[in-house]
């Protein structure tokens, strides 16, 4: 399989991991979760994020839904990794192993105990070493969630110091500014910026000059779709499709229920077997799903309207 | 004027703190502000919050700001003073100088430093004593910004404790179990539930049993129009008018230069003579802006559509 | 093996992992270690801990080092080892390898996200019942670390509600009321309360019904001494060793550097072969190396001084 | 009354703020504490630091006990004032108060809203702007307490940027190895440091740099003793004062009951009339003072000693 590098765009969608109601792996779900996700359109897969329950699953878990996926892939659109872990040995085991079987790259969030941009730089110098020169890493920016904060001028001495570093996963909160003045960085290599955030502010993003966006929202036709109209210069329709959907994906995006909330969409439409979180995780109320269901209603109608 | 009790319900306006191009308090625009507002159909208003600059102002201007406030609506709504502080001392003055001047109650948010139930309750038994028993007053649920987690059953302790409690700013992110939890406990004492957060989660909340809200969009017939379509027993209509100030509500509503897009819209609108912040704030850029006008001009368009 | 209950009292010493200079386990140093920990009269072990680089192990690295300590010690004195995850397979994974292999129990510290009182509980329930409800288990109570704030009603809750709880790590900074309001609930069954930090607050913590420490501290006679003087009755005597070992204990309580000191005097007392950290970790300096045989000179002289 | 500018030196001592039992400013026990500062040998003092519970105060009552500070001093050492405040007009009020009554600098500490290196500048210049470049100023460096993290070349760029900047209170925890980079930084104007952290770590602090330290400590005659036996080249003298207060300091520098101890010793000496603080503030336990009360004795046995 062909290696991560800076031309990656599009949509990278960002996994959910299925289990069964009794909390096993789901292999079957995650074969049908690979067909639904390409019948999407989506670029690309991002493998044991956040979002997909990575830290509730043991090494070999871990492996054995990697292999499953990159099997059933067969190669047809690369496959990111995640592999933040506190220690760079657990880190190098899991990237070796997930490289050896097929993926592009893997993806690294820092852990929230740095604090100065030195010591961000010297982490991610670490990290490089730990799995390799040659294997291609994405930056995972996502301050919300670790707690380390990186400015731009940090993520230009990372891209700088190591060429395998190609793809920023821009996840700040707010980061127009900041994907802005990544761009405008005259000096800086271009690596490829995806956007996550559950895609709520894709449509600036894409204006702002990311190439696409790395996140899970439960319709991934809304990514490809705004990403595409983008492409084909219509921001106007991007909008309208952005629109649409942005109700639902405003209620998706709530950090301690979301993922239940993904994970019964995708139920419902047929993609998964079991919307089951592993512990700790929610569970929905009658009101969760009674509202998810009037968005989908109206979500509906409105994408009826605009055509 | 009256003082604030249980059954305030409706919007109370987070208001702004209009200042000139130097940074001065501009009380011209203050009054022609207050005006706008009670146009809009506000039920109260909540001055010297968080995006109303309060840490930026002196006691003296802060005083000199809800004076001006208060002459202007002569008693047709409510006025809230945030009056949070490092120490009760500060707090107790503040407290006491808007309270004879006129206000209705005050807002005060727990500082980062408290950690587990009890010290939460205890700092409010404390808080309460210092402004006095007999001053009403508002507790602002805001996690995401003072680092303060409050389980309901904290706030029904809170309640049940000191009865000059009457009303929740309730803004914690994601925060729907929690509302839903609190108007479920049978053994406490209903207080107001007004909502922040700009108002994303406003249909949600006004169905789970919120009294309305308390927050600052630019655009305040949102908030007023949803509330008042909620109170009419009509959710569908409520959405309709939600989903079409959504996209902007959501763009203004990003942490760092949110109030400069807030500003920016009240000076559009010929509410505020300068759209400036006081230091530290953030400039919007030329790409912000034109972001801001092209959803306010589809925005515009999508509320002739509803109607 | 027998398991850990609530009778634990003495020296339960938070063990190095011994690495050689390239950052391979070192498991002939472990066997010297192992040794020269029990010559010091320690009464138990605790493996896998904070300043034993857990994190920055593989699990089989995690697991070859526990066998190598249990065979070595052979049922002398008990062993917990440190089952902290982010996610309950991976902790019920190590539990139940290193307790086939023989271990006390483990110890487990409270993610991060966990904030209000009925979330540390749910917490500990749910650990509980991954690792099965017979498997002794320590409370790991270290504020600083975790950003977990327990209140005395927590930990009682947790005692009350799980009967596998067996002891408490009492880490807590400022924690002596915390220790003191412990011993004072009446209707908490007693557990075995062993105290941490470095031993910096031992006296006053044996003062108030600590059973004894687990700590790391390179001079592990300092613990041993100021424990066995309290439960001799002789508390002037306790604090005249803890004060002559208190200057390079506080330096070697200092977060950063603090676990390369005390590999470094470890390796100076011929216990294990090489000083060297995992990365990411800090290298001494010149002038740290001259600190600490200052203070190791002081010290000597100072216990021949007391006798 | 001269400026403060580099050539700091000695025991600049961080002043409590006496209060009667009832709570209320106790200006007579504050001239006894002036007197009794000045016979131990400090050469400056420091006022509504933090352990100077100055959120506490009113801006009032805060201009009310520094005029009166200054009254008593008439001169005879530098006033050093904290200026810290969440807005820069509150900040640039009370300076010109106090500079404009006779203090020789203020004190800043950075805000917890500030997270990459950048942002710690550009505070800082802000700041400067606000209180006037002619106003000498300290950067207080106190990560545990502020939440930011200035690395060494931070500080450098602070220091190079404004030439107010004349003084750093050193207060990381570790912070010897930062120390040391500063003073090995070829290119930055040489400025002072005084060390805080109780002085804890002020053997260590003085071989590496210091010119000095700026706490609190309850004998202010142990950092005088020290400091002035490193200028005198007696480094084991320094660490022989040094060890004998240590058990004590230790227990003083607990972040919460540690200005309770502190007010109770300086009550004991005949300092202060009332050991109270302002809500909220812990109030010390019997145990709590027996144990002060041993240590003291011991203390007192262990300076006779030495001599």
């Amino acid at each position: 399989m062909a290696k991560l590098d800076e031309t990656a765009a599009g949509v990278y969608i960002i996994s959910v991991t299925p289990f069964t109601d009794s909390g096993a792996l789901d292999l079957d779900s995650t074969d049908r979760m690979v067909d639904f996700y390409m019948e999407q359109g989506v670029t690309g897969f991002t493998l044991l994020g956040m979002m997909g329950e990575a830290p509730k699953l043991t090494l070999a878990e871990s492996r054995s839904f990697v292999k499953r996926v990159l099997a059933r892939l067969n190669g047809k659109v690369p496959v990111v990794v995640g592999a933040s872990s506190p220690g760079f040995a657990s880190m190098a085991e899991l990237t070796k192993a997930v490289m050896d079987d097929g993926a592009a790259g893997v993806m690294i969030a820092p852990p929230g105990t740095l604090k100065t941009d030195d010591q961000i730089v010297t982490y991610y110098e670490n990290a490089s070493e730990a799995i390799g020169a040659g294997t291609p890493f994405v930056v995972q920016d996502f301050p919300q969630s670790t707690n380390v904060h990186m400015a731009p001028s940090v993520i230009a001495r990372i891209v700088k110091s190591l060429p395998s570093c190609v793809m920023l996963k821009h996840e700040d909160w707010p980061g127009l500014a900041k994907l802005s003045a990544l761009r405008a960085m005259k000096d800086m290599r271009r690596i490829s910026i995806l956007v996550g955030n559950g895609g709520l502010f894709l449509p600036e993003e894409m204006e702002r000059g990311a190439d696409g966006a790395m996140t899970g929202f439960a319709y991934p036709e809304m990514m490809v779709g705004v990403v595409q109209a983008y492409q084909a210069g219509k921001p106007q329709r991007a909008r309208d499709i952005f629109d649409a959907y942005l109700p639902l994906a405003r209620y998706e995006q709530q950090p301690g229920p979301g993922l239940a909330i993904r994970k019964y969409v995708l139920q419902k439409r047929g993609v998964i077997a079991s919307a089951a979180l592993r512990k700790p995780g929610p569970k929905l109320s009658a009101v969760d799903i009674a509202e998810v269901e009037t968005m989908i209603a109206r979500q509906t109608r409105r994408l009826q309207e605009i055509g």
